[in-house]
């Protein structure tokens, strides 16, 4: 944790005073060990950075006296569409998407998505936040990212797509692809990633019909875990 | 699975018959749902990749023969040197760095890796193979790469690092470098990414000292698992 995510519901005082209980204080008090008077990076979600200046600490909660004045890290301009992957695998990629400054996600059913990863509860808003604001603690941004379910590929494809493309450069990552993914963008772009095993063809060609290029990072095929961070890096 | 990483010992004829039992007979009756007749992508660890034709299945055993003509992907050309993570961490990063098609591994000892990490059963030869092959099941290689224990910062740093990083660029990926981590190589790297926290100022030095160069890849601050594909993405 390299900044303590806070919430308006934090404040105690509108000048600036925070009180945390729960994880985030054990995580004060059992990893960063701090004391009263030092100072630990704090943010508000969807807001400032800043310092936190400890002013009481005991076992069941801690104040500080926070002041934001610095802009989180800018977002990558990055759509991230992902077919839905098996529960733990979703929550280290939602983790690891946040942790690299993606701000909209897109979980997308297709043929080879399991039905039964639709009914995992870590699809609950709740749980979804939870990794995500993992990620921006290990960042330090504040930026919550927008997940989005699309349940449905062919209208996804045919309705929504269209118009998420829009000004950016669309990508479908396909091992089998030719040609390879491209190098710093320098623009927006649109990244879909596909599911264990691959889109099947009939996906393959209603993604390329609405104007996505395939591109592959090589001959060998990474696990999504794998192939988010190393497509993003890539392309920004 | 993308690919049945076989081993000498599954051979039960020279001409090419192989027996499978245990994980990949389960894998291959559960998940991909062969029958007699199918084939399937097969290599030999270290060895070439082919096909195997299913001769024979039945609950305990599958049989076929392999055809084994083609190499496996190129490696990378980096040495990944890595504080040794905490040991559910080292998992996924050592199957990572597989999938990626790093070949040579060494995990080191700093001043912020908790000792208790270093008793780990993950750190056993045998453990470590485990997440090795799987990595390169998913990723179609068969190159096992090879894992090194550096329990001692001071010495490795000034006995081997030297050697290691003869005609390669030797870069340590440090959060609050000011130079950007470089693009496209082009080149054989060295790669060192410190512990959770970062190394300390007197490591940094040490490795400064060597001739490493300080790189970045931003204002966030990436935990292993997603620097690990972000930084081989950027470079190679």
């Amino acid at each position: 944790m390299n900044l303590i995510l806070l919430f308006n519901e934090d404040f105690i005082e509108p000048n600036g005073r925070v009180r945390l209980t729960g994880r985030r204080l054990k995580h004060v008090r059992e990893v960063l060990r701090v004391s009263v008077n030092d100072e630990l990076c704090v943010g508000l979600v969807n807001g400032n950075i800043g310092v936190g200046r400890v002013t009481a600490l005991d076992d069941s909660v801690l104040e500080m006296d926070v002041r934001l004045e610095q802009a989180p890290p800018l977002p990558l301009t990055v759509t991230l569409i992902l077919a839905l992957p098996r529960p733990k695998v979703l929550r280290r990629v939602l983790r690891s998407a946040a942790v690299l400054g993606v701000k909209r996600i897109m979980l997308l059913n297709c043929f080879r998505v399991e039905k039964s990863f639709w009914q995992s509860p870590f699809l609950e808003q709740e749980a979804i936040n939870e990794q995500l604001a993992l990620g921006l603690e290990q960042a330090r941004d504040t930026v919550l990212p927008a997940v989005t379910l699309c349940r449905q590929f062919k209208p996804f494809v045919e309705d929504m797509l269209p118009g998420l493309i829009q000004n950016t450069i669309p990508l479908v990552a396909h091992p089998a692809a030719e040609a390879p993914c491209p190098r710093a963008l320098g623009g927006a772009a649109t990244l879909i990633i596909g599911p264990e095993g691959g889109f099947i063809p009939y996906e393959i060609e209603k993604l390329r019909a609405c104007g996505c290029a395939l591109v592959s990072l090589g001959e060998r095929i990474l696990n999504v875990e794998t192939a988010v961070p190393a497509l993003l890096s890539r392309l920004f």
